[in-house]
């Protein structure tokens, strides 16, 4: 027993060839919002808080696909959506489709707690959101010059992308070109304290060059996100195959109904249930174990745990920084 | 093994005291569906092809909560959501916030097999449905002078209500007149082939009362409609409980990991997973075996399989017609 922290900044299959420029603020990033879900658990917040918190500051920096920085639609808006879940109560809030809302992760929270519901979406969403008084702001805010560079790329391939997709370079092309491809992605939270209490949280600006109105896993509950009493889980990576695995849930079942630990029921359902290349999880069971396992190239995480293991990590072994 | 199948027309705390005129046609349209689908799947449709049929005809009848007859929101709008899911594949389509087209189910279907996605709501489904040419309606088309009576009991108790939520009468004021409340619902239909090929379908317009953009169970997979090679299952009842509950995919879930039969797994489902008063479901196992249990009042359901068994009932014992 005692507290754990993961978090996550998408799953994908991200070149190990990524430059400096590119590698660094992440890594920074992720080291960044480690420290600050450290620092409130140590402090005593409640999970809940905490994976608001760190998500919130992954929304913000603009290197990940949530909040600023979110990728584009084919029609060149952004769409943002997001979840936060609580283990023990079940009390769960989501929002999709929001367009000026600065931190999606704290309306879904807002939802969960100021309305009879779960679920808003689109206009609906926006007008609780101005209703609420959240702190939003014009559109132009959340896109950056790469995500537009990104869905250029993407509407020349003629191709919805998965966050970290490294798109194949046409004849006479450079392959830097579409490195672009292969650098962002949702970005998620799970945390426990000493008691047990467990809350997961997941933002998202989606696929590159989705159609508009398309909803992915974040917002699903138990597909991008999950809490009970057993575990806390965010998953990232290919919506639709996190959403036919029902990826975050199913940890949580392989738990409860076939006595699995959490990393046996993590490991089972990146290697068996969602598709090679689709996903990667991050999960912290009640016991204060932590596990982050992926089935793509790689996988921006982070997790801290309260007797002093520590990891920020991309690809399978190297420990950054 | 054989056949089989179940439809629902929603579950909440349906008064005993149904006056026949409301009670009659309710009746006649659980016989004619049931009808349509054994007949389907008796001429050798796939059983994807029969829930969609079966739920486009409870679409059509205004006497159940989706399609015409879809109960408003707090502004007086419609707002559709529907979702399908094919067990084999895991393939699934679903969609939301639908306000002109005549036939949700039948637009999930289309988003499952002609987007790279699961999942459209709102604007960009409806620009979806008409680049499809599915056949849409003015919105005043699904507006029922009963649903106009029921937001406006809803707003005057100031209560968002689940679909059959029986008000309490106020003081001098006569039950019959809440008694509107109780008689209609999400509708759902399940069904397997003689070779284990296996469908789910739900359809709603979900609560009176509800907030703009409020999203329910019905179209989130593993929650309100789920399907694998185990089974179908169809919920129905308060959304938020079903959605907590993850009740389609726990009923799966226990097959899979905890060896239960389909009744044992639906069973401990709604006794012991979703609330009290919220939640029925149906369900139908790869074997040809069936199931509608639910922990409300009553269930509006049907269901017929290959041996000769068939049953259309509302509260838990007395067969209908």
């Amino acid at each position: 027993m005692g507290w754990a922290i993961a978090l996550h900044g998408g799953a994908g299959d991200i070149p190990r060839a990524m430059p400096p420029e590119r590698l660094k603020p992440r890594e920074a990033a992720l080291h960044h919002c480690l420290q600050i879900g450290v620092d409130a658990l140590k402090a005593g917040r409640p999970p809940l808080d905490v994976v608001e918190l760190v998500v919130r500051e992954l929304e913000n920096n603009p290197h990940f696909n949530a909040g600023k920085g979110s990728v584009l639609t084919s029609n060149g808006t952004v769409e943002m959506e997001a979840c936060i879940m609580d283990g023990n109560t079940k009390r769960c809030g989501a929002v999709s489709g929001l367009t000026t809302v600065k931190n999606a992760i704290s309306l879904a929270r807002l939802v969960m707690e100021k309305t009879p519901h779960i679920y808003l979406a689109f206009d609906g969403a926006e007008a609780f959101a101005r209703e609420q008084g959240v702190e939003n702001t014009d559109t132009s805010h959340f896109i950056t010059p790469e995500n537009i560079e990104r869905l250029k790329q993407a509407k020349a391939a003629n191709r919805v992308q998965i966050d970290f997709t490294q798109s194949t370079p046409k004849a006479g092309e450079k392959a830097s070109v579409t490195a672009l491809d292969s650098q962002d992605g949702t970005v998620g939270c799970v945390a426990v304290d000493g008691n047990g209490n467990l809350a997961a949280a997941t933002s998202t600006g989606g696929l590159v060059n989705k159609m508009v109105g398309r909803i992915g896993d974040t917002p699903m509950i138990g597909a991008g996100t999950y809490a009970n009493c057993y575990c806390a889980v965010s998953a990232t990576g290919k919506g639709e195959s996190i959403i036919r695995a029902t990826v975050a849930r199913d940890v949580a079942a392989l738990m409860e109904y076939k006595g699995l630990s959490l990393n046996e029921a993590a490991a089972y359902v990146i290697e068996e249930c969602a598709p090679k290349h689709t996903a990667g999880l991050i999960a912290v069971s009640a016991k204060g174990e932590v596990t982050m396992p992926f089935n793509t190239v790689g996988m921006f995480r982070a997790c801290a745990t309260e007797d002093g293991h520590s990891e920020v990590k991309i690809w399978p072994d190297e420990q950054l920084g």
